[in-house]
């Protein structure tokens, strides 16, 4: 699995305090533990400084720049704050996202062949957000073609099917297991990605449904994810589900994880 | 999912005690706390007694009903014991198993048809255990046609794909799965099912590799499952996956899961 580590959000109250203060050394420490923790990539968002995300991000970007090498997430619906912060990677990032929204991908698409980064491509299309598994197969499609058409290649392309709440509609954790088997199938070298914590929302007990949404969405073909690492229990159900799934050759992943103590809090 | 509550099988030392000791509300109360904790089926295996199997799963039987309503679950190798059983069952039982094996098939196929039961069908064949997925799906639908052919109606057959440990060929979990998928796809209205602690079988933290293996074969298909329903963690993962997969509607059965504290312990 590739793991967007998603900790620095500036959503996130301990986040927005640091960037706020100019705090690096806690800065610092998210980023080294999520990377220390198997992240692939360092999550960066500063959406909640509408006004001032350039130099809010321009300084995470910096910041977790000094003390780790893994590329960045830069996580914006803000184009113009994309554009600025690409120019300060070190390493070819990912941008989340792409979609075909109208103006969304026009935007987005010529950014993604400056820097040649990995893309998030959300199934959204002309008429919004999708709410069957038919809809977002269909919106998938279309954008995945759009994309390879324009030149992006395919390992570069990280399809999010969207996850909306089960508790807005109980069949949505369905939907998105039908789609990701239907694209996959149609994709072989495509990857898929999603985040974890929507699909509980309003619900009692959320981690025990996100670290089985995890599970389930692995079996149907997802082979990136955005979480926190440092979670060891939606860590160990990774590691888990990669072992039963038949991609840890002789299970020694497994048994690794088990002798690091990653699975220790099951006994 | 249909489950069948697996603790009655005197190869668990307590249960060995009390089928020697004729001990009967030992096995009163293990029939009826499966029964109040969701199992579907009450198994019996008394297979460790060899000489004395008759007798020993006569009294079984007969205890059982004496609290429990649920039909039977009759788990035995050797068709004397089968026939035997199955004249005392007051609801119409599942046996397990048949299978394509020369011999075993003509056997058991008389005693499904008289009594009229569930069968489980494992996927072995001429040849013995199977190792691919390929020679799984082979051997499945060659079973379920005999069968069907046979005047086996759809709904009666419970296909187990068989389950060799990880920790044997890290590939397992994987063709399992790819069975599943397969066989579901062609069969819509026939039952799967599967013992879940062989695949965990010589690796660390084996709960949690249960866990998740249950959650991915629900998702490729599964349908029923033989286990301990007196194990939260397993049940409490049983019920988020028919949440995420679809089968929950307005998610309330998982909301009264919550209400009845049976996902309590991931707080």
């Amino acid at each position: 699995m590739i793991i967007v580590g998603e900790r620095i959000n500036t959503s996130r109250k301990q986040i927005n305090e640091a960037v706020t203060q100019r705090n690096a050394e806690f800065i610092k420490n998210e980023a080294v533990k999520q990377s220390e923790s198997g992240a692939n990539y360092i999550d960066i968002n500063a959406g909640t400084f509408v006004s001032t995300e350039l130099e809010c991000s321009e300084w995470l970007i910096k910041t977790v720049q000094e003390v780790v090498d893994k590329p960045l997430c830069l996580d914006s619906p803000n184009p113009d704050a994309l554009s600025h912060g690409l120019g300060l990677c070190k390493q070819k990032p990912m941008i989340n996202s792409i979609s075909n929204e109208p103006g969304r991908y026009e935007k987005i698409i010529p950014l993604i062949k400056k820097f040649d980064t990995d893309i998030v491509a959300l199934c959204i299309g002309e008429n919004g957000m999708p709410n069957t598994a038919e809809e977002r197969i269909n919106v998938g499609t279309q954008l995945i073609k759009r994309l390879l058409s324009d030149g992006v290649e395919e390992n570069k392309i990280f399809v999010d099917p969207l996850i909306v709440p089960l508790g807005t509609d109980f069949k949505q954790g369905l939907y998105v297991i039908q789609t990701l088997q239907s694209l996959r199938q149609q994709f072989k070298n495509i990857h898929f990605i999603c985040g974890l914590s929507n699909i509980s929302f309003g619900l009692p007990n959320r981690k025990l449904i996100n670290q089985q949404f995890l599970v389930t969405t692995m079996c149907a073909g997802l082979d990136a994810v955005i979480l926190d690492p440092l979670d060891k229990k939606i860590m160990a159900n990774l590691y888990t589900a990669e072992t039963i799934l038949g991609k840890d050759e002789y299970c020694m992943n497994y048994i690794n994880a088990f002798r690091e103590g990653k699975l220790d809090f099951e006994k």
